[in-house]
């Protein structure tokens, strides 16, 4: 995030640290009456946030000491990381009392991420109706639209008018939280259009409603994957949307805050993978850390070891003239850096769906062209750092070719790589980096090691 | 973004290829029918995408073929980077006839990307009050709310009941085309609370406005950063939000549409700026491009070049025992990913502003180990590697000693150099990575070959 010099305006929802203070204080005196008095005018995305940032000694005595007016959405904006850690500090009697306050697909998911017998407690504490909504929800395979839903839907009959869907609104009690949109289905209850609350307002009485339909209309398989949801929210700019079972029947309605919180972590986990770190938190213990973190550093020792084995080739060369090894690094980084950059951009570019077949061609030639101009420039700076160095032409030229030729490939492979891993199925986000990176260095390795050993001696 | 094995559900809402093709083929046989046949089935945002995907010649014979029906909805989705060169393509007829059909955020949004000249085109072409909407909206600075915002608002008296309300909006034409809450102003016309739309439906006509405002109510400053705004929108659920001049009067209103734009567009900053590239976009020309990445590469030769000097500081060992240059990448590569691992999941920390003072202590004891215990694994893994390929248990010994050295301080400096960046106000994303490297290379060599100068000989 960019941090701009403007002051005033600037993080401006960041969580007092004085605040955090005054609530940790109030906790380890264990004054119930100031800490409520301290949280109480906090969002409960705020009040997640702080239970995050504190240590887990921190979160049990605040919660024990929070007791019966824990808020319970509190735990729909945890980091999912620590809800059942969180679950767990919370009495069955708190509970059974508060559970029913939740939306359902709050509940849900909470509930994926508690431990079974935990589950079990959610689940009964919950009314008739809610309890059948939360378990038809997780009836679904997670990471589908059907987890992502609430079953909750205002619909009705496309026939209708203004003025009749107007009297049934306000007749009905229990109408959801929030919503958007009436859905219009036909008799079959298939969703075939939706009218925006907007629309309904500010139209007159006898007006059909299928007059007033908003003219983009999309329907959500049950089944569809989350991220792809997430992808339609965002691209058609949607506010809410329902979802629809295999037979084209109304199954829910999902609402772009959901939709919202999926395209967040999709972008993290991009983030996070780019850079060999799994689905990570600052929550999470140091021995699982560590342990998550080990594969990514193994395949990189691997890698190492490759080039190594490269070096390894030329050591008699590097045996006449030692600045070969002080200036082979170089060579290797400078391709390691340009193939990151070219990575980058073709793995986000993938995410966006912005990299297709129709330009696929363009943009491979648009990165070789990219590598050989950097390429050529920094063979002229290198070149001439290298002759004045140590005073060799030849080795200036060696240092040159070789810079031209590694960042060359290294923009090649950044996006012939992560193409090339999407078509197998894997993904480019996280295993791109390893492969373009032993690219580089095998590369960088052998064109400066190999051109030395030809040109030098 | 990951790919599934899951298949049917996967990537639903790519651009199908055939079509792309279809429409490139009308485009090249100049068949104005079959075109407009082709592409008037898709959204505007996946017209604009396909535009992006296009080359340059391509897009202008498109658009020209296109012609009189060409929709503006699909300026307002593009690219900035091509705003300017498809708007030329356009008639000054052109854009005086539809530029009105736009709402005045989307035409803010795409005239910020124009040359003056066609500016003032597209201003021109505006009745007197959206005219008025857009240069209003126009002097604010640059990625501030106001640019962001509608000034078309809802807003109704704060003593009004729901019957008075749901007939002043029945009334009144021309409504907003999105809105989703009734806007409640104090005789000063300053936002007390908005109502939902839902609510207001819902509820019976004597019933209070004021009885039924939403919960949690937050106006946003008409200056505030649009990161800012974004940040809001997702950590509070918001639909939409009030917008307010200094003196806390009604300036306009944000929805959730304008601020999901501003979040995407952080977080792919985010990504880019890591790899050490700007805001790049694939449809950017090859020496634009060339010259936008040249200063991180720049950097990193200059970093590199400190790295060799620090080999260079060692030339009598390595020509005592070559073996050394075969193995010094190894502690440096290792570092410099491990050194990556955590600064990666720093930066993103204090994006999400899930890194602040409170857990700062913490999370740097928590990388610190982290990079101990991965240091002493991988310690005992190089440690045999050095061994058994080279024979000498000394060698094993100061190799092990260089990992973990190097591993300890790359976690150490890839959580200390973003927060210390931030804290000076520098962008922790786009300059971390340089100075993380930095470190990790220039201790890792320096472990490694000045351990071997004090172990060896």
């Amino acid at each position: 995030m960019n941090i701009d010099h403007s002051g005033a305006t600037d993080n401006s929802y960041n969580l007092d640290s004085e605040l955090i203070e005054a609530i940790l204080d109030a906790t380890a005196e264990r004054n119930h009456g100031r800490l409520i008095n301290r949280i109480k005018g906090l969002h409960a995305a705020d009040i997640a946030d702080l239970l995050e940032q504190i240590s887990a000694v921190q979160r049990a005595d605040l919660i024990e000491l929070w007791g019966r007016d824990f808020d319970f959405d509190v735990l729909a904006e945890l980091d999912d990381k620590i809800v059942d850690e969180v679950a767990a500090l919370l009495t069955p009697r708190q509970i059974s009392e508060s559970v029913g306050e939740l939306e359902p697909d709050d509940i849900v998911d909470i509930v994926e991420d508690l431990d079974e017998k935990r589950q079990d407690l959610f689940l009964d504490a919950l009314q008739g109706h809610d309890q059948a909504a939360v378990q038809l929800s997780l009836a679904y395979p997670e990471n589908t639209a059907g987890r992502l839903m609430q079953t909750h839907v205002v619909f009705v009959p496309d026939n209708w008018q203004v003025g009749e869907a107007v009297d049934a609104l306000r007749s009905r009690s229990g109408l959801p939280e929030d919503f958007y949109h009436v859905i219009l289905t036909n008799p079959k209850i298939v969703p075939v259009g939706q009218v925006s609350l907007g629309r309904l307002m500010a139209s007159r009485r006898e007006v059909f409603l299928s007059d007033i339909v908003e003219g983009d209309f999309r329907a959500i398989p049950v089944l569809q994957q989350q991220k792809e949801v997430a992808y339609a929210f965002n691209q058609y700019h949607l506010i809410s949307a329902p979802v629809v079972h295999e037979d084209g029947r109304l199954a829910g309605v999902i609402t772009i805050d959901d939709a919202m919180t999926v395209l967040d972590d999709e972008a993290e986990e991009d983030i996070l993978r780019l850079a060999g770190v799994g689905n990570e938190s600052l929550t999470d213990r140091v021995i699982g850390t560590t342990v998550q973190r080990f594969p990514w550093l193994i395949i990189n020792l691997a890698t190492a070891i490759l080039a190594s084995m490269v070096i390894a080739l030329f050591t008699e060369t590097i045996q006449e003239a030692v600045a070969l090894a002080v200036l082979m690094p170089i060579v290797a980084s400078m391709g390691g850096n340009a193939g990151t950059q070219s990575l980058t951009v073709a793995v986000r570019a993938l995410a966006t769906r912005d990299l297709t077949a129709a330009n696929f061609f363009r943009v491979v030639c648009r990165e070789a062209l990219i590598g050989l101009w950097n390429g050529v420039a920094f063979a002229v700076i290198i070149g001439a750092v290298g002759y004045l160095w140590f005073g060799s032409q030849l080795l200036g030229l060696v240092l040159a070719l070789a810079m031209i030729v590694n960042m060359f490939i290294a923009n090649l492979s950044g996006i012939l790589i992560p193409v090339g891993l999407q078509r197998a199925r894997i993904d480019p986000a996280i295993a791109s980096s390893v492969f373009v990176t032993t690219v580089t260095d095998v590369v960088g390795f052998f064109a400066f090691l190999g051109g030395a050993s030809l040109l030098l001696f």
